[in-house]
């Protein structure tokens, strides 16, 4: 079957139903927790730094979101991110923001550097910040990065051994080695607030159930594209868009996502 | 007319539009917000120690919900449901998450122990674990507890003094003596984030116009129940289920509770 | 064209796409974002003292909101006021619960003193008590003032070199010289949580492309008067009406909005 790769994992989401620890942003955490358990996941969300330890411990995925990012919350990051790689839990890192402020931008790179990152999901501009490209970031919106966005990704998940995700309309997945790219989608999901943290979470819930973080990102951003196309065809603006999301992504099935899934390899 | 004294409390909470104090997590907290305003009440969310006694104090019921607990939360939940005591204003605590990490636990047995709490409010996991069964919770979902779960929250109930109420597909509402069982709702209100929460805040907005927590609770947990069933009806998937639950709480009345409320005595 | 120096001011909003900084409560912020992004803005929320100034550096507004307020977020306010106030950026003050605890009062008279407020938007309970009127607020509902509300507004408008927005069945627009009176809106916009949050980021977003606040503040309530009743026409409830709403926000038009405002001087 194609694609069954990747709808195996989706159908080892629906099965095992993986608890997924978030410590993220407050402003789009509603959405990560609905997005979670729609896809399959059950989303827990806890920052306080005399519980995350506890709680990374019983998760499947943790997802650390900077989209507000704050002095307590980098402590918290460090302590859940620590366990979960004593635990060989995988860590989804979400930069958002990363290049807009320097705070962003050093607690990213910090993060990358005391913890092993999983994979690591961003727009372009701040995925090229962190690969020391040049590229720009205003507020949490990307203007891109200057240079070849597949090169600069597959470079720096080489040396950092890190899976590096870029989303756009077509999204970039690599280890170094292997680069898949996916071009499920609509243009509504720029529409809304929150897409790109739903898709960290989405990520999460799949990395969650699998041993090959690439397939796993890939999987998640198709079934993630797939439910956002289904919601297109019928919403009529942003908000009904992002209901229909939603329900889309409930809806989805492994079979689905083999049929509709467009991912292929560069 | 049948089930009159609960579509009475809810007639007075259209009426009265009582204040609802919350001090909550930040993932469900527009949820609770909008819950609390559809059903007749009017919310307000406040948390710094700076101003919780004064905001406490002109409300008709305080909401404590430890989903996303932090220590100045901790703080500030002490103090306002102190204040709520001396003024005889009915305290709710949801104890989201107690028994998935020992910082969620302690805490909420120290509110349960600090505080005079009127309605504890939480799924079959946490309520086993605050009352001493042997039960199960992973992340905020709850996995049952050993036992059964009406003669557990009747015992403990009856020791504490507190009103318990452990949600459900069959909601137990008792004081030790009476005992309640809801059966209104909708597996859908499973299927999106924060209607545990949302229960809270109803169940509140009626302590607030009602001197008799068991039968607040239940009216409360029933009405929520019937805005689900409706809801249900014509939902496409989860985040169109939860429009449509906030849409038919609003247009719930008084009447629709009496005629479509299904709570039985044990 | 009718209504032309308003229509102007959301055509340039469309062309510019200003980011509008947010310092804001944890209730409303999805909606705030959502908010901004559908009327044609970029919502950034930021509330670390480290990167606030960074932040709203290269913001076209700033908006602070007292909603949830906290101690660090004063400190954050008064950082990022002030930065905006030496890059001549607009600053809209929406002063939530004013009046409804002294730590809130307080705070939002600080905020008018260290600070210069481009625009501020509060009900008339809120802009009752900030201006020294007998007012009423009873947690963030507005009851209301004792006296005319266009005089109270003009008069501190006048004293202060603010622009004073109260919000309302009318809401008006003064700088004490000038008073607009906006009449569009819709009953169900007070059925949903954070419609004057909403409020304000949309403020927020106008001004960020007018150099006349009073101009700016009135079109952005008419802009959003106008997708409220739009919204209305075909919403079930509280919650579908919410959806409709930001639909309408995407879908209006500045040739939408020289046709239907309703705004007259007084």
């Amino acid at each position: 079957m194609k694609n069954k790769k990747f709808s195996d994992i989706f159908a080892d989401v629906r099965k095992k139903h993986p608890l997924v620890h978030h410590i993220t942003n407050y402003v789009t955490v509603n959405d990560c927790a609905n997005v979670t358990i729609s896809i399959g996941g059950a989303p827990v969300m806890a920052d306080a730094p005399e519980e995350v330890c506890e709680m990374v411990a019983v998760a499947g995925a943790l997802v650390l979101n900077i989209g507000t990012l704050n002095g307590g919350q980098i402590e918290s990051m460090i302590l859940a991110g620590g366990m979960a790689n004593d635990l060989k839990i995988p860590v989804v890192l979400d930069p958002v923001g990363a290049g807009a402020t320097k705070f962003r931008t050093r607690t990213a790179l910090r993060l990358l550097d005391e913890l092993k990152i999983t994979i690591l999901k961003g727009n372009a501009g701040e995925i090229g910040i962190l690969a020391g490209a040049e590229a720009n970031v205003r507020g949490v919106d990307s203007y891109g990065m200057i240079g070849d966005p597949v090169k600069i990704a597959r470079k720096f998940a080489d040396v950092s051994g890190i899976t590096v995700v870029i989303s756009g309309a077509t999204d970039i997945v690599t280890d170094g080695k292997r680069v898949l790219l996916v071009e499920n989608g609509h243009p509504l999901m720029g529409g809304i607030s929150g897409t790109g943290c739903m898709a960290a979470s989405v990520t999460g819930t799949f990395a969650a159930v699998s041993d090959d973080p690439v397939l796993a990102s890939a999987a998640a951003l198709a079934a993630f594209g797939v439910a956002g196309e289904r919601a297109a065809a019928y919403a009529h603006g942003p908000y009904s868009f992002k209901t229909a999301l939603f329900d889309e992504l409930a809806a989805l099935t492994p079979e689905d996502l083999a049929s509709c899934a467009k991912i292929r390899k560069q």
